[in-house]
């Protein structure tokens, strides 16, 4: 498909019909808001995935509720307390949130998506977040810094803010904005969702479909990234449209709907890369690309074993051309890799072909791993399937910020 | 089962007709013993266990081929060189050493099951080894001092060398010794095999019941450590039984069977937790015990998930009590995991149940933690399975380590 988006300034607010807040109310230690606000003007189309973990946050659990009753059109996040590991209390607490959400903004409870982000097994100050919704409310605001602090507000050991906005031309002229706000930088493995996003578009998409395409993207954009292999209890993916785009509705199986895919593709990878690149004490951004795979599965597989082993990501830290590492990790995670067939580039240059290093000098293969990007390359030569899988780098630093982050 | 065995000095040349040598012929550029020599006096009895990695190493696929001849007497190993991802041209080197293994000791190259550990994807120096073997050869011994310098030579990252011996009474007063010498610090999965281990009996046993006791012991003990879920090109686990124990043979389905296996389980546990210990930048020694689960398998899974979590392994490092890390692996390894019916203890001591985190002091739990060795004990309240799994810490040191190790 040619491409048919471009990318626009700004975040959750870029679509028509958004509008975002965020306030202190003082749940995080640090001087910074942590209170998320994120409102839809419309009673549109709403679709989420959540985390697979069978340890889910509380709010997890009244999320997966509301969104199959079909009447979100909100979101409240805090940062600084997962409400995870919390029994009934945690419960209680994400419903006390809700109705003091409501009430604020003249809506029903469930109208909301709750989540939460920060340390598992610690009661959530619910008073302090009842006490901020009132002020978030009266602070939303449709501008681009609104967007832009909401998707602040989300952060935890991030150090950057994630989010982006593209434009999407549907056919006959007419075109459609989808925005996107996201977080994490630790607790980082694919999963049904993986940490927090928040989508908006103001197009106009009936549910069956938005959640379709909602599965289809993340699985091939979040679910291929990995940090460190640990998958979070509270990850939620919402996607929210407006439906108030100057645009006709867009169907299933239409050549819009495929463009909306391929947008929303494209702002999702955009996003999770974000993500890996800002990997707790990361220092690279890694690319690396499976192909002659037997099946997808087979690849991301592949590229997966390479992205969470720390012996590779070690490798990866210092810029050794270590090439052996990246190899073998390979040769345990397919169960039909053939060493005769199999090709490792790094960069553009071949390492190892025909089972052997070769000939390459290794200061050439050191050059390819210089850079901030590094991308790795793996021919399976056995089929037509490829995957792309995203990861980091490991550093002592990484080790510093989870050793040193104590409950 | 009463315990049957008791432990005695030495390593593999602990039991009866078992020679051992090391010296010094130069692959590793440390002042070091590189090449270990292991002879049987008898054509006794052989079995191995070997890498389920695709990319298996040159005398992997050799030593593969000789213990299905079932001629395997000796075993000639070299550390600094891991002769993996090198074609045909390692197994041609590998022949070699095979033929000036054979010409040194009057035997045949089908006698002699290969390994060599260290770097991928280097050509063996063959010259070395096959000038090193004759030396090795004139120094065969049977003292445990001998046993000791071969498991010295077989060192790569160890710090430490590691052996150990049982003496096992199989009944009617007889009794058999078993010895070991194993190595490995980094690079440590579960696999098949994982790592180089080395092992001898002086009892007298039958082939087919040597493996199947030899797998099954492997699948409890060596399959249940990891340092960095990294598996290995090169894992093998060979055992020797010489037969030269003033007993009678061991028999399938005997007491004597049973007593033996439970002697070879407690000395392979105990090398396997070995290789733990001295994990690479490894501080502590981390038991996870996990009972109550619906399976074996289950409960295996949910060990491993916290064993090879960077997050879990850096609160381990740093002595924080983060319960909701090991909570969260335990989440989404386990399917059936139900919040309400799990329990954490870290040490003795209760850290969450019923959902939530008990009302122990922090300061409790983190004294469960500071010390060399910590058990966590993770109940799943779902059947009645259970799995150890023995982990290390995550630190800076590793990270250093494996970073600074250069092609």
């Amino acid at each position: 498909m040619a491409q048919c988006w471009d990318y626009v300034p700004g975040g959750v607010t870029a679509p028509r019909g958004f509008r975002a807040a965020a306030v202190r109310c003082g749940i995080r230690q640090a001087e910074a808001d942590d209170l998320g606000l994120l409102v839809c003007e419309t009673l549109g189309t709403a679709a989420a995935t959540f985390t697979t973990n069978r340890v889910a946050a509380a709010p997890v659990r009244w999320s997966r509720e509301v969104i199959r009753q079909g009447r979100v059109r909100a979101a409240v996040v805090n940062s600084g307390n997962a409400n995870a590991c919390t029994g009934t209390q945690g419960l209680r607490d994400v419903e006390a949130t809700a109705a003091a959400a409501a009430r604020a903004l003249g809506l029903e409870p469930a109208n909301f998506l709750i989540a939460s982000t920060g340390i598992i097994g610690h009661f959530l100050p619910v008073e302090k977040l009842v006490a901020g919704l009132p002020r978030a409310a009266a602070e939303l605001d449709a501008s681009l810094a609104a967007g832009e602090r909401f998707a602040r507000a989300i952060m935890t050991t991030d150090t950057v803010i994630k989010e982006a906005a593209v434009r999407c031309g549907i056919g006959g002229g007419a075109s459609v904005t989808l925005g996107g706000a996201t977080k994490g930088a630790g607790m980082i493995a694919p999963g049904m969702a993986t940490t927090l996003t928040f989508l908006t578009t103001d197009a106009n998409l009936e549910r069956p479909l938005l959640l379709a395409i909602l599965r289809r993207v993340i699985e091939r954009t979040y679910n291929r990234i990995s940090i460190d292999n640990h998958m979070s209890t509270n990850d939620t993916a919402l996607c929210l449209a407006s439906g108030l785009a100057e645009a006709p509705a867009v169907r299933a199986r239409s050549a819009a709907a495929r463009r909306f895919e391929a947008a929303l593709t494209e702002l999702c990878g955009c996003l999770a890369r974000k993500i890996v690149a800002d990997g707790e004490g990361a220092q690279r951004l890694v690319r690396i690309d499976v192909v002659g795979a037997p099946s997808t599965r087979a690849a991301v597989a592949v590229g997966r074993a390479i992205a969470d082993s720390p012996l590779c990501k070690c490798a990866l830290h210092s810029g050794d051309p270590n090439w052996g590492r990246f190899v073998s990790a390979a040769g345990y995670a397919c169960r039909t890799l053939d060493e005769a067939t199999t090709r490792l580039f790094i960069g553009g240059t071949l390492a190892y072909a025909g089972g052997t290093a070769t000939d390459v000098p290794k200061a050439e293969l050191a050059k390819e791993m210089a850079g901030r990007e590094v991308t790795l390359r793996l021919d399976l030569g056995l089929g037509k399937a490829a995957a792309t899988v995203w990861t980091c780098d490991l550093s002592k630093e990484y080790v510093a910020i989870n050793a040193d982050y104590h409950t």
